[in-house]
């Protein structure tokens, strides 16, 4: 039975909890049916809409131990923003899926929730929809769509040869946090926060797009894996050059010292930071850093010249 | 590590598993961008997206041991394509979200893909994205979205005075299918099929809300249940009559003596056999039955007149 201090899902039931995590939001413009009914209806200016989904597991992409509810809430939203972002698109809607046993705390949801709202917020768009089961451990599944505002998707095959590769975000500190977390070393307070919570440039893919970016992803599964998929969609190389990277390979690297680590690792091969990368033409906007070029050659990533020998990014199993 | 025979998840890795589930499949005209690339682009004909997500755990909303992975993946879509149909519109598309552990067979998988498209199939519709994580058991995560082809979408709030409750499709007989399965009970193959895959009227949305459809929704918690959401969001008094479900009574009545059970506590209580039903101002369009009408009065579902006392409907808790 439910501790009358902290009621859980399980001595509230489904519906209560739903109708409590509802009842404070305010939806967007974009929403013509939001919660509450069979499906939401969600407008689709352009006549088309993105859509992407990215299904976290406990124990697996998060641990309550190191990320509050809140934390989890941000980083499933950002994920998946971060998706969209890299087709040069802007969210306009998420719905949520969620498991957790009986015995949660119905206010840990609720936190779950205020952290969706916040980041999906920053994103200017909301939550319109959703699902409450019970399982055996937390899952978190969030699906999110985008408008493309009438430009063109930007794909991860449109890179050329001659074009500039950039980037705009964070290089390796969720890698460095984890590293952080994992040894349990202390200190790099802002490095421990960015594997919890990504850093998303917001905004930035929908400027790429509009500034002439040939190819663009998120770097999600690490720097050159993410660009390996570029390269391959492409059918070019990307050669990065480390020189370029300096200032990223800088900032996690006491962190890197601390945990015995190479900071090339990190910068090169650590994933979910969800920076965005991508290929341009000529220079690219304002506030992304040129880190390579895109040549002539088999669909490969080259950094100095040379294959990188480091981790090969994430892959789920 | 993976028997050659039959290699896992963990074996091939989770890139070559959606490689292998991709590029068997060929998608509809309406997607722009299919899988493979940050997020899909799908057509939204009309300007607007239907949109709704559900989640399935194994062993909660489905076991391995009763149904293939072939059911699963057709019952995971048809119950959110049931959400589309019940707003008056048609499914374009399908996102899938799914975790399971290391060692699940990759042809298991495979399985699943193949339940999922041949009930996209049925709709109309395909899968343009997903997500492959590890979970500690089967993890499913649909999200579908529709197109509502310039029409009004039906809501659980328009119910009228005067207007006709009608139905279309099963009622009853998921419940009946799981009493057999609980109870061990053999024959009725029908009723057993009918627990692991609905069987969803599709196309049968649509046609309603053109044929003016006020208020619609799925039997998905149960036909009570369902109808007390409709009941509660017009604020009226819906009137079912048992004599107009006798029908429906009959298709479960031999099972439920098997089963020692209530056939109408399965035709008025039992869930996820996602008929469809509304409410009309006129008579209902060809196939729908009339069951039973809106009347003035408190939000509130009466049977023959009186409060049903039988199961609640299904809560996740």
């Amino acid at each position: 039975m439910a501790d009358r201090e902290r009621p859980t899902l399980a001595g509230l039931g489904e519906f209560a909890v739903i109708e409590e995590l509802v009842a404070r939001r305010t939806q967007t413009r974009l929403v013509e049916v939001g919660p509450g009914d069979d499906a939401a209806v969600v407008l689709a200016p352009d006549g088309r809409t993105v859509v992407s989904t990215d299904m976290l597991v406990e124990g697996r992409h998060f641990r309550l131990d190191w990320s509050t509810p809140h934390d989890v809430g941000r980083k499933a939203i950002a994920q998946n923003a971060a998706d969209v972002e890299a087709m040069g698109a802007t969210p306009t809607a998420y719905v949520v899926g969620f498991g957790a046993p009986g015995d949660t705390p119905a206010d840990a949801v609720t936190a779950l929730s205020d952290g969706m709202w916040a980041e999906a917020g920053r994103t200017g768009a909301g939550i319109v929809g959703g699902d409450l089961v019970a399982a055996p451990q937390w899952v978190v599944s969030v699906t999110v769509l985008g408008d493309l505002a009438g430009r063109a998707p930007v794909l991860l095959s449109g890179a050329r040869v001659g074009d500039v590769v950039a980037v705009i975000g964070d290089l390796g500190t969720s890698a460095a946090g984890y590293a952080l977390w994992h040894g349990e070393i202390r200190g790099f307070d802002e490095l421990h926060r960015r594997h919890l919570v990504p850093e998303v440039p917001y905004g930035s893919g929908r400027l790429a797009a509009d500034g002439g970016a040939t190819a663009m992803t998120d770097v999600s599964d690490g720097l050159v894996a993410d660009l390996g998929h570029v390269a391959a969609a492409s059918g070019v190389t990307v050669e990065l050059s480390t020189a370029a990277l300096l200032a990223d390979r800088d900032v996690v690297a006491a962190a890197a010292e601390a945990a015995g680590a190479d900071p090339w690792d990190w910068v090169l091969g650590g994933g979910e930071d969800h920076a965005l990368v991508a290929t341009f033409p000529a220079a690219p906007p304002a506030g992304w850093r040129r880190i390579g070029s895109v040549v002539d050659g088999p669909a490969r990533v080259l950094v100095d010249g040379a294959q990188w020998r480091g981790s090969a990014g994430w892959q789920s199993y």
